[in-house]
């Protein structure tokens, strides 16, 4: 029997807001209401806030981020096309795999699982291979803990002279990582409600730029769900072609108010916060991270090695069945090697030492000799600082009393 | 201001029973957590009674019903394939357009808006032209109110000798109206969860015959996140290929256990019983039905012919604006000479009599010199005579005592 | 089983509107948290715009309204005190029967079920006996459906030159009736959080002048749960002195909100206009109201009364469970021979309509000859007329457009 | 602004779990339906089997548990009677207060905070005054982390030869702490929902002898809201006098489901591992408990204090503000001395661990010197041999593979 609050540390879905949930509680809705463009308008507005997209679209299909993967491919290339990917982990694998079933030619470079796209090599297969239409980046490789560095990848792409797209998964990054569309010119950017955007899954997203509309409005490629173009029109009057689920439309209001009441620059410093105090747990443990170094360290999702010999699925069942915790077990290659603690979305510094402590339990439950609390004392040490550092920066917060303030110094 | 409940009356999205709002409204969960298949699998199997499909598979995947016709398009038939179609709607019509741009060689019919599809047509039709491969019907056209003959278009491709697949758009109709999807032979029957369901849209769902699967397997159609091969390989373990909407999956349990609770012939009967009490309530009004004849009365939606000068949409503005009440406007040919009313799902008597007795302030606003009360008058009688049936053939019902069936007795 | 909305027409409790329930689907939180007074002291503030009461205190108790009754009188009163009240439906009959249990040694004027406060036998009475500390008055005595005039009783105190204190049971009236505390010169005023407050039953509130704060702290009744003095101190600063229902608590601003929106004056005017379609309807059906004249009318609460030999409680029976339909049944007096349909809290027309045409179908099963759709046709005349009339005067809403101006014009 | 979950760790309210949420997020009911007493009948049995009591009847009033105390003051004594009680708490101070402003000749032994109720005082006190009415008891002192022994009371009340009323406060001991009201000889006791049953406050509980049923049929004290007489006419046939909070009572329903489901005995053991967890990590961070003995340990609520010179105060501040995480303060004497960790109600190991590592935080901001991580590292070793040693006796739990046995085996 469940007891308890079921602590989820999964990267993705992730824990929704109480005001998100609350928002999406509604009763059922015209999809076709005289109002609803009041609604829609304003999301897909304030979506490209999200994105940082000036010029160009968000659009929302009804679907999950891989459904958002596709119409990146079926709306701007044709069958045929030459795309340049990486594969390093198992989501940037399965956009390889969905490109090529799509009938795309893909140039796939393989790197070590743990290490991000690799910039030098797109800048030369771009060089010597002017053909290539596209560009496919996975930002933020949710399998391993690893994030790319998109922008460096634009940059090779202009250095080269390539006036390929660059498409780039965002899912995991988008509304938690630093995620600039346009300073980055990226074409394509894929998003999922599930993560950053912390609503349950259903909405896939793209943030499409103008360059990248003008492409689907030449490609031939047969495509209808997700065809830019009907999106576009419907959109344009603050409807769908179809019908949308109304409680994600709704929820979606209330966690954009939610992103933009934090702010996107401070949502960014709190994954980076939560995220390095969660590394810094793993390396008290003196267990490795899947992230082979610390420019591809991931603040959403770490990915931890575990010691030869033992299990990561053992680690992830003892977790949940014992300690009501949901880890990341390992995927594809990595599968049984790795365990992984999602810190994304609506989480907190508690929060993420209830992740250690639990962690920390079933490692030792599956054979893995860490200290118990040895995490968790690393990451307050390091979350403690910060926190304090923040609030002096802020000027301590409206709740410090004078005597409280002594303390905070103190404390360092 | 909106002030009190919006009545809600277009046919789909319908109103979310109450237990199925309470079931989806969990925090997030692990769609991989290890116990989710005990949920998944028996989600699969239970959604089969309501196809009634014994052999076969029924396929979910996060989208629109719009998305389950594409999946029935590029799982089972290649690019070229012809294929039989009837074009008698807005629906049918956009499924046309669709097959189409998805590479299909379509032969379409054109029937008059308000008849169904048109069988010895089809016969014919199969007769002279052994090449087609798939004969696609809207089982209920939501557009115009009519619902077409399944079982007789399986008859009829029998009596032609074809092989084809039947495909069937069933978004408005199942769960709600009577469907056989083993003993009418249907292929591919499509469903939506916000229907019959009375979910959210956000679940594209598809029965799949065996015969079908194996057409699956044979074409070569591109396709990705709408291919049946991963989500069946998922599904056999009770998971899902990319991450599916929690809260839908959770309220499809909390519906099925309410449909099955309410039996799914009562279902049908009560769909029936509601849809007449509305028909009476149009008749007495005076006006028209956009079906021609009864044989294509549809029990879950009443499309209303308004007499010459009068814009349905203005009818459905008044109703939605001035009395807090949303009716389904015209949509394509017939956009803005019909009125539609929604009556499927979680509806009963008092709600419809609610809908005919705003619908005739709307009409009167409008300048539709109906007489008010009229209509609900006539759906009254009808509602109170099939009640009392209904209870007396069951006996009475638990609460009523000796006095209260002398009484009912009386009213008759 | 049920199916579909239970449509509810009690007076109290009343139609939760779903801003509310989502406001008050919380989880839980610590009652002494640092900032809970940010949220206590602005409703504590806002109450008294809804009691019209700009000098004194609105307290609210965890408790039903019946437990304001007891706070009432065992702060503001000794035992022995002689107070002045009338009887004249299940309510004030209850209140009679409370204060003299707990001690008080009232001067009860029965007066016939139907009508309201005799304010001239009141003045006569207080003339002859100026030894009475307080004079009771029931606002709306929700059981016949009577309003009677507070502010003529405090008239005709003041007439008789008493200084006794004014408490009024306004469970069912503030919040929806016009209601001035400082105005009319009430002294307690009781309310509870199921009626006009549109929340659960869980509330007692009471609005308390200066005059009776200053009367609290001279009595010497025993009480401690209701005491006024301790729930003062917590309350100035943001708290209470036992643990409130939180989620009470969130609604309620949810609801205040909801209320100031709309506009308190336009929210009489609305159960005004409500009340009227009813008794319209009422009087369409050939029946007669428990309120004997219309200066008695309430609207909030319509009682009508039963043919003989017609069982008010059969009638309920038969529209709970054949149509999913809750009235209110007779109360003491007049159980078993009205029936009362509640209108009061989020209710809109088409709501009422709905009330109006199951009444009719339980009536008709019940034996009493009304014509069917009759109620219901004079309703909608009178709602018909009366919200164009408003739009007119309010520049015909945002949503009319000239087209749509010259229908309403022309259907008058 | 306030990012992800507040950790609540305050001794009441409670978390109120998932699906007592749902079970309450309905809309609003006639709490004068003819179905009514299906739901309220069936919540009446069961509340007693949460109070271990076989004959006598389970009380619910709207209310707090403050409520309660004076119902049974009110109801069981009358003015003038004399009461024995023990003040050792906070909480116990209020209902000696109460007791007296009510009238009772309260005989108040005073008992260091830290202790619980002195067993052997009473005794003595009963032999030496026979006209003591009834012993008052509070169970579990919640402001000073105390569980007292009831049963020993009972005993020494037998061994005096006593025959007065034991009544005992169990606000935050019924529903989570041993409890057995026939077996103790308790005549009443008093719970509330906010702490055990997992709800938010709003429910005043009483378990009533049959003797203490009959003394409150001889007791004359005034009293009315609270009385039992009319709330028993009123359960008898499945009602209350007046309206219930009905979204409490379907929580309730959902509640005691939820206590059922895990089994009483189970409840108390969880509570039990929970609390000593946390108690071993108090004991590692070097402070003292405010209960000065084991045999005073309660499980629901662990009071510590502080080293001199710490405010208490400001260690919750720092937890709130900084921390999100809710703790308990100092009431009355211990005031600025103490912090309280609640863990009662629907709480597991992870979340307890959370609550260590956030005190852990406060208490380093608030300048006690506690090492980092100790607290949760000691709490982590017992849970992980308690929750083994429980799945060992219960055959290892459905999802232990025959190597996790080898690897839990392995653990010790």
């Amino acid at each position: 029997m469940k007891i308890g609050t079921t602590h989820l540390f999964v990267p993705g879905p992730t824990t929704v807001p109480e005001v998100v949930r609350r928002a999406m509680n509604i009763p059922m809705e015209d999809h076709r209401a005289p109002d609803l463009p009041d609604l829609v308008l304003d999301l897909l507005a304030d979506l490209r806030r999200v994105f940082r997209l000036r010029e160009g679209r968000v659009l929302l299909y009804p679907g999950s981020g891989t459904g958002a993967w596709e119409a990146a491919i079926t709306n701007c290339l044709d069958r045929g096309d030459r795309v340049l990917m990486a594969r390093h982990g198992h989501f940037s694998h399965l956009w390889v795999e969905m490109a090529r079933r799509l009938g795309l030619d893909v140039v796939c470079h393989d790197v070590a699982w743990g290490e991000g796209v690799p910039v030098e090599t797109f800048e030369q297969a771009l060089r010597a291979d002017p053909s290539i239409k596209a560009v496919f980046v996975t930002h933020n490789e949710t399998a391993t803990g690893v994030t790319s560095d998109v922008r460096a990848v634009r940059r090779a792409m202009d250095a080269a002279g390539s006036d390929a797209l660059l498409c780039v998964d965002g899912v995991s990054s988008i509304g938690s990582l630093d995620f600039r569309q346009d300073d980055w010119g990226v074409d394509v950017a894929v998003a999922g409600s599930q993560k950053g955007f912390m609503l349950p899954a259903g909405l896939a997203m793209l943030g499409v730029s103008e360059k990248a509309l003008a492409a689907a409005e030449r490609t031939t490629t047969e495509r209808s769900y997700f065809a830019f173009r009907e999106m576009i029109a419907a959109n344009e009057v603050g409807y769908f072609p179809y019908t949308p689920p109304m409680p994600l439309l709704h929820g979606l209001r209330a966690s954009l108010d939610r992103l933009f009441e934090e702010g996107m620059d401070d949502v960014v410093a709190r994954h980076h916060r939560l995220g390095e105090g969660v590394r810094q747990g793993v390396k008290a443990w003196g267990l490795e991270l899947c992230a082979t170094s610390p420019r591809w360290y991931s603040d959403t999702v770490t990915a931890v090695r575990l010691p030869g010999g033992v299990d990561g699925a053992l680690v992830c069942k003892i977790a949940y069945h014992r300690y009501r915790t949901s880890f990341g077990g390992g995927l594809g290659q990595v599968a049984g090697k790795v365990f992984r603690i999602g810190h994304l979305g609506d989480v907190n510094e508690v929060s993420c030492l209830g992740a250690l402590a639990a962690a920390e339990m079933a490692l030792l439950d599956a054979g893995v000799p860490v200290e118990a609390g040895s995490g968790v004392a690393a990451a307050q040490a390091y979350y403690r600082q910060a926190l304090l550092a923040e609030e002096e920066a802020a000027g301590s917060g409206p709740w410090a009393s004078a005597g409280s303030r002594t303390r905070l110094a103190a404390v360092r």
